[in-house]
């Protein structure tokens, strides 16, 4: 099969001739991949800030945000047959350990990760196994939800962690409105009851929330903290979201957050600095966000079924995964990207 | 009435006599000081790093962690009468705003912090509100319960939180076992299922809490993040509970936490430094705990009452108090001093 | 002042001229009512329902939805001038018991609960104390939002409690749709993500509920049970919320009840009878809920003042008083009726 | 294999030589019996009251509480090897329905349930899955564990929903001191902070609680309710769990318990039967519990492992499996009965 192979970092993709993936376990299944979606994390990957941490050899296939059809399935599969259409999960948890068994597949002891760890889906085929798999409405292409199986659970995940605190009268500022940004919007609307206030650089992307669920948009410059404080009676925000995690992002929410406020951190490139007098004297909890578990997948695609979340997407020939990564490094893209082999 | 005053930043309290305090407002009450604790919050308010945050002009009274008689009571007292034995939360909250009315007296609109905004207790007298107090049962001295009203509360807050993440089968670091962590341990054994890791530098210390809860002791020395890797099966804990908070205390946290752990600040004064790459990759949660409410002081006394937690304390004259306080500054208090006026 | 008052069960309220209330404790406030809000409760206070739970000595003023103005403050009030618009929360809490100081005015040990243990709100005046008010915005009328005060954080409350359990891809039976279930629907639309089934004896009343949230309408008649079931995939709803509380919705909600469900009783009148082996092998959740607290009420005018609940109601000169009882009793009233002093 | 068959309800069961359970899923393991419990589920099973519920054919081998060693493995199983010696979750679940996915093994839309609806271990062999089993330590012998597997969990499962209620402070009526009543009482101890009454018939059972964690003993007599209200302030129990679960202890519990109290229905049987009234104004929630899932056996047997919770025990062989029901039906079995093959 055909595939867009790392082979150094900080190097374009190759694209090669591979052999196609092979089931060795009863509980695989080989899917025919559809779209792979294009994340900032593909651009960390390439960089090689994820080396250390993952201590994963190169050659290997990346592209973690993938939906397809059933091309195979493993003896011990049942619920699922050839042909079906079906969206990804970025994980292949075991379902025996304790973290899998509360639900947790991101802090499954034997995980493997799709486009991190091993092969992922900029390529033709992909092997994951039963337990990543949710099956698509027939009526669903499943081209158009692949940004859901990455970009859609990591901004769900977050807001779900949030929302217990996102009751009326409180405000959440959302940082960054681009892939994660514009679908966590939509979700906090669904399972918040906040006033929402989004913050980017770009006016246009700025102005798109306002039609997903944004009461009040602040652009992201000199004003912004003073803007943000403004709307919130001088007392900060009891929530913010930060998809973006650059050292800017973390220095200016310290200064946005009211007392006894939440900083959920999903974004990441900066490093967190507060002194712990402030984190002490405003109770503040700075919360890490990963992706996010098959239920939350299965309750986001629930969502979409019901028509309450949107994605914005475009589609690009495979071929130009180099030219897409780029564009995208640059802030050129809106919505996300998919990659179609 | 003598007190011990604060005129200036980074001078000894000065011995005086001021005027006794004055019941102005229907809901107040005078308190005849029965002991107040002496706190590193004091060491730090005289070394001024609160000064920009509270914005308290001098001179004052300080002293936060007070218990003793009811001297006098306002029009609109209806629980207590002059000679109860009380011990006092540290804040006088208004009861109305929505805070109070969630029980987050910490987080009171309108709220009095004794002996940090509001003259405090190293004084004969002190006034406070009547929701301040808590009666005591006839047989204890309140001068023998003061810690409870701050380093007892704070420590008890911070377990609280860190209680239901505390499951069979999970580890808990608790680091510094002076006056907040003595009694950390012993509420964690109450409140938690965890198996709990002493840390302190004081290998006495270290030692006496292996009868108060802990299943294991580390020196905080340059073997300390290996010893605590070693106790974790390599993982790292699930909890960490710092009541030092020094530069130090929050970078070895970082490395010794689990993947999905809670990390909770009480203790304060240097600087949470942690790329988001490790907040996000890790999934880590870094939390602040700030004193704690009525309620909590409420439990506290109740587990204190049933024998469940004990207090280790030295009590001094209160003329002693800058002696005390060099003592303390210098790591030589055991448990906690209490000042008797 | 003119007032409804009853002097014997089971007989009409009395139209007389009774003195105005006086203020007696620094805390209290006289209001000028607005409107009352006419509930089922008020018929089962006056058929005597409550006599021996209440011990409540007759003659007194019923009504317990109340909205007005300010009309005098007591001596220790801080928060509000006379001629403020406000709704009251039915209770006057102490705020110094410990279920106050969680949060949880209607298990206050010292409440008064106007219209039922003290003098309400079919009348001109009515006292009450500080911690019972919410300011309304200067556009607002006072008697527009009446029902809230009752009706709605009741219903509020019930949803809030069911909250958490209406994930995306649950299902959700609600029993009732007058005064509190045509606000439930609303809340639950806001506060909750399952589909929405609800269910009423009346088919103009289930067709409103469509615009109000409700995915799917089912009528109160023998073929309810398998008509929800169907829309449950035979599974049962994941929540039912029953204003109704009769023998009969109390049988077929256990019918209707998924494994592991969440049945919440809000109306009441009827008998729970359920063998305990459907309790623990169906795992079901049977919980009451009991009118709303003061945060409660102040998160539903959030989403008042947000547009997100309408009310349907009608108003009737307070001198209509017992015909309006009357045309409740016997299910003519749609939304709520509110008289006007 | 030998094993002990129920042919027909309300009959003693027979000893026969059956043939031995057979690997037929590459997830499925043969485990050689240790000891199985004697649980009033087993009486209830004879008895016929499952009949309906479970629709489940006869003849087939009864016993849901097991323990023992690996006799055979699967080709996908990858955790446990011949002759590990383990305690068995009495529910092979499948591991990939939303129930087991949110570790709620007892809602698995595809569950085996040992000795209810697949054959159990009043046998030499079992045939199980490896989701079902937990590795026990070297030098503990199954056959002392094997009550945790059931009564163990169950008991635990109950007092988890509950611990979040149980603050220092509150009071815990625990009624029925049998198998699962005498381990509840210690996991309430570990996990909980109310202050213990248990309840029963037998003064023995009773005052043997009083090491075990129990503060108060009240003898199930007409004294009973008064001697309940008189050790809790006159105002109830914040708590009851029902491990007898009868007409007259779900009566009973309803008169002991405090306004916004929580009732843990385990033991069935009888009926409950309250007006919906008392359950709105009381704000009463009775909770059914279910057995409990594989995460609460991991954590039963950490206690277990740290010398937390002992189990009282009596082992019988096998072939005495008749005469152990009988004794068990008459109350005469103290702690729990286990069963030798």
């Amino acid at each position: 099969m055909k595939a867009a192979v790392l082979h150094a970092y900080n190097t374009p993709l190759r694209f090669e001739e591979v052999p196609n993936p092979v089931i060795t376990e009863p509980t695989e299944v080989i899917i025919k991949v559809a779209g792979a979606g294009v994340c900032h994390t593909d651009l960390h990957i390439i960089e090689g800030i994820w080396a250390e941490t993952l201590d994963q050899k190169l050659p290997y296939i990346i592209g973690h945000e993938n939906a397809g059809w059933v091309h195979e399935i493993g003896s011990a599969v049942t619920n699922f047959k050839v042909g079906d259409p079906v969206i990804l999960h970025p994980v292949s948890s075991c379902g025996k350990c304790l973290s899998c068994r509360s639900g947790e597949d991101m802090h499954c002891e034997n995980m493997k990760f799709s486009g991190l760890t091993v092969d992922g889906g900029y390529a033709e085929y992909l092997k994951t196994s039963e337990r990543a798999l949710i099956k698509l409405p027939e009526n669903v292409d499943p081209v158009d939800v692949a940004p859901f199986a990455d970009a859609g659970i990591t901004a769900y995940r977050a807001v779900r962690k949030a929302a217990p605190f996102a009751k009326p009268g409180t405000k959440v500022v959302m940082i960054g409105m681009g892939g994660l940004g514009h679908i966590g919007v939509q979700v906090m609307r669904e399972l918040g009851n906040s006033d929402i206030i989004t913050v980017d650089r770009d006016e246009q992307r700025l102005n798109s929330t306002l039609e997903l669920g944004a009461s009040h948009i602040v652009k992201a410059d000199d004003q912004m903290i003073s803007q943000v404080k403004k709307l919130t009676d001088e007392k900060g925000a009891d929530i913010i979201i930060d998809f973006v995690g650059s050292d800017q992002t973390h220095l200016d929410s310290m200064k946005m957050l009211r007392k006894g406020g939440h900083y959920f951190v999903v974004g990441y490139g900066g490093t967190v600095n507060v002194p712990s007098l402030n984190i002490i004297n405003n109770e503040f909890s700075i919360v890490g966000s990963l992706v996010g578990n098959y239920n939350e997948l299965y309750e986001l695609m629930e969502l979409y079924a019901r028509g309450k979340v949107k994605l914005h997407f475009t589609k690009f020939p495979f071929e130009q995964a180099n030219e897409v990564l780029e564009l995208l490094s640059k802030g050129k893209i809106n919505g996300r990207a998919i990659l179609v082999p």
